[in-house]
């Protein structure tokens, strides 16, 4: 992969963000987000939603709302040990408030640890189960004494809002292209500063088109943001025709793909499509499986929606996952670049997917009178806009999309599209009724 | 594989089984079939029927009985040089009665060897054709005089009966699940009395549950016998939902399964995942031919029943097929303890493979509050038992069997049912109306 | 590939064929075609139409007519430095007529030739933009000095015919088989005097059966005759129901067959399955593209015809494609041999590919009382003609082709044809009343 040229500043005003919402203790609810979202303000129109603790969504209920201002670990003497003003992930998530003396033996289940990486700080959460906890290096913990130590976790665990960030940019059809990222987790840079960084720019891109479709942003806590959005929203559900779960697209990793639950929707060709004609060497496609981001929620069999992930390395496989190691030095700037670059092919398939039929179909049309067509024949082989242009009129039958078409000729999808645009100059095409992504799969 | 502790002393029974049931003399009729079904009635319920000889059956026509008492070959002095007494293999099946003095000339013709393993007796029959003839070691045939032979056969062919046996174990269902091994070969160990000995532990251990579905247990002559049950029961075949030809189930060999003609029958689906995810390393998958067992004529297009064979070595591709040499010895007891365990196995996932729905389809419903969650968030993957609970969840749409969901999640089907039944118990699942045998195959 | 036996005289009927037709200059339109057709009038009843110039066929107009007496390049002294005399490949196709002394600086952008092969002259074309130039060798190119040169082209581009070939040799069926192949080039041996070759002696095979199909063999100029075949036999086109374009058959090379822009009609199961079981070691099967000959127009999104196109090497992939070295020293007589070979064993399969229905279907028939089965029973497999019989009694249920069930054996259709002949003489099948080609594929 190449670095790429920054015309715009895009990879400079990710980067920045990026390093802006670092210091940030974010968690599925509280101040944390909503300072996210107020950055996030400065670059897009956003709008931002409060959804009562206690309002029930689906089968769950919005949570109360946790803040916290201070915490550690210190000896008898008062030094601090543990600090929470070291890094934010020193604390479990949701941990209740507390403020005792207890002995090691007693603090002991509370810690958290990496033994493999004794350097870093595991990130642990406790969302729906009342407990506290610290995390801290193991270097920390093997060099604690067997003493009595003073645990301080100075928090609020109060009824308040989930707070989420909404941008829609509409289209000349309301049929929607839902982008979701998550933006729960404290200082933790691919997952998933890069994913917001990434959405940021992708949503300032988009409106600066005059998109066919309506694009819907996502800015919401994991899992319970997605299921109150999908709660409040069932009116909307039937609208969306493709969907993306951004997140990790920072690492130096390729990009990875994981599919719809249906596996072979329009926005699972597509996204296989875009990244088989990328210059970047590798990348990986996997199936649908029930765990990971917010796909998990999207793509339950009551919704079944068509939404896929798309990711550089995934949850879990790279080492610095959910550890204080997964920060800012992560990100490459040439990967975010390329991620956006990714998702703007993608944004240019699905708003340029379109079905036609020829006006001609009988026979090739002449193309030579329509300065369509080499004059001199009995060379070799046609040339490659010349195979473009035969491989559309072949298959504008109303029953293949430019898409399918791309794939069956083996050639990028831009290709296939320029050569559409060139026939329909020529009044050699008109559009088809059907939408893309209602064609059952490929020719 | 690893041999089985035998615990319910099936192994020694199976053995015990085999080695009582070998030196009978068998045929597509006889006295042999009848002694065998009554040892068999020992340890099954079973009912015998006779079907008299000349009763019309499909396009065939119930041949007459065949009882042997004696046979020889012997020289002018009286030496038995071949004797039915030492092999009853010694003797083509169904040959005419005879008593003549003729010339090795005249008799060579009528005796069958093996020249490549010339210490090994053949099996041949010739039940169809009126005929006679021995089977003799080719050692034996090269060392015949050329001088006369006293020649006998002291056996009857005459208008009798067909029997067989059968065992309904009725379910909750009507659908019924066969199991057939055919009963005709006299001392021939791994076809079949391997089939036969699995079979009758088979049904013991079905007899001992409260199956959801009927099971039909057939014990019969092979190609008459299907032929006959199926003429005499067509009223029945519809409601033969699962099926199973057994033979060839006690050598050393790895398990081969011939799948059903239709390929895609719930029974090729299930019989595949469960020898997939078996601890033998190794099997065989291998598509219908109309050459076998009785799976011929319930694969027959009129019936074309979702019926397949589950072997070790199959037909003809052992050395010792279909000759003296597949004795006693060629049965293993881990190897007959494996294929009782397969089946097992087969039927766990028959009876356990429902398909629900969710109540709770939009989203996932909150795992946490019911106790099938792990409660600290965070850490790098799902472990196993909430993946299984997760893909149970998001497949509980009604159009997807449980054993969809463990192809799809790649996982044994007992970790499928497990996650299913906790869900059931915690009401978060419910029945479909499906069947899944009718569900079009996979996710 | 064995060269094979000409015991009809068929490979010196194909040699002498392209040897006659080799030196005639043939275009679209003009005498070169009339002659011939009438050439191959000798050896087949062909009907001969005439279009008249300006005709509309769909999006065309049937060009005027062209005709060339001579054309050189000639120094000031008149010596012919480049004649057609000597090649009727060096002038341009459809060059307009000019008579002109010209600087080689004004005559160098109409002169053709070919840097890498500089001895060969290469063909050229310019049916639909008015233009004139000459092909030469890339050595005499080199050669012209920097001087004045006439520059003669004696030719007639004039309001005449578009003249063709067509044969129907009429079947039980008025379902049709279309053979077209072009016939538009000039001195050029295996593009496409090959196909013509083929064509001509595979006629005259079909025309001593009695066909079930009816067979329509066209000689047409490409594209333009394809073009106007169908604008003027549009009530004809529901008849086809299998079709080849033959080209290029007499090279070195092994088969290929493009398939049908359908990809899975019956034409393209027959000839795959005639490839596959075929002697010759190799074979290639292409899917379809949107270039080549007139499948182009046959498979254009209005017809979708199920037509494919069998060729050896394929256009453009033969180094002496489209030059003066596509002479008559690239036939092989084997070639062309063998090529009509695999053509009647398609034709066979063509005709031979009924669907049946078995006539006992429930349980295997008895074939021994019809003397259809070895009596000896218990041998180790059975005879490959028994597994014929049997596969085909086990798929005769109106919804298998003869050729579906030879796919599913393993064998060439000829033994399964061979088997159902035997089923159909004693009574075993009856012809069901679907049409194999409108079957789905595949068993």
């Amino acid at each position: 992969m190449q670095p790429r040229s920054d015309l715009n500043g895009e990879v400079e005003a990710m980067m920045a963000l990026a390093e802006e919402l670092y210091p940030i203790c974010r968690s599925i609810t509280g101040n944390g987000v909503r300072q996210t979202l107020a950055i996030l303000q400065r670059h897009l129109p956003l709008e931002v939603n409060e959804v009562p603790s206690g309002t029930e969504v689906l089968d769950w209920v919005v949570p109360r709302e946790w803040n916290i201002r201070d915490a550690y670990i210190a000896r008898q003497d008062g030094t601090r040990i543990v600090d929470f003003g070291a890094s934010n992930l020193h604390v479990v998530q949701y941990s209740q408030p507390i403020d005792m003396i207890m002995p090691l033996a007693r603090l002991r289940p509370h810690l958290h640890s990496l033994p493999d990486t004794p350097d870093w700080i595991p990130y642990r959460t406790s969302y729906y189960a009342e407990n506290w906890g610290f995390c801290l290096t193991h270097r920390q913990l093997s060099s604690l004494a067997d003493e009595s130590y003073r645990v301080v976790i100075d928090a609020d665990l109060r009824p308040g809002h989930l707070t989420d960030g909404e941008l829609v940019i509409p289209g000349e059809s309301k049929e929607t292209v839902l982008f979701s990222c998550h933006i729960c987790h404290p200082s933790l840079a691919n997952d998933n500063l890069s994913g917001i960084a990434v959405a940021t720019m992708l949503a300032r891109y988009i409106g600066s088109l005059r998109p066919r479709y309506t694009y819907r942003f996502l800015f919401i806590p994991g899992t319970i943001g997605s299921l109150t959005w999908l709660a409040r929203n069932e009116d909307k559900v039937d609208s969306i025709t493709h969907g993306l779960v951004l997140s990790c697209l920072g690492d130096a990793g390729c990009m990875t793909y994981k599919q719809s639950r249906r596996g072979n929707a329009a926005i699972d060709q597509i996204v296989a499509h875009v990244l088989r004609h990328d210059d970047a060497a590798a990348h990986r496609i996997r199936p649908f499986i029930p765990y990971g981001y917010d796909e998990r929620q999207y793509c339950s069999p009551g919704f079944d929606l068509p939404v896929g992930c798309l990711m550089r390395t995934p949850n879990g496989e790279y080492p610095e996952y959910h550890s204080s190691a997964d920060d800012l030095s992560l990100l490459r700037p040439e990967s975010l670049s390329h991620s956006l670059a990714v998702l703007q092919r993608i944004v240019a398939v699905i708003e340029g997917n379109e079905v036609y039929r020829s006006r001609n179909p009988k026979g090739e049309p002449q193309l030579g009178r329509r300065g369509l067509y080499a004059t001199m024949g009995g060379q070799r082989t046609a040339s490659y806009d010349q195979m473009a242009l035969l491989w559309v009129l072949n298959l504008a039958d109303g029953r293949h999309s430019l898409l399918d078409t791309a794939e069956r000729a083996g050639v990028p999808f831009a290709a296939i599209r320029a050569a559409a645009d060139a026939l329909l100059a020529t009044n050699l095409l008109e559009q088809a009724s059907v939408q893309p992504h209602v064609l059952s799969k490929g020719p």
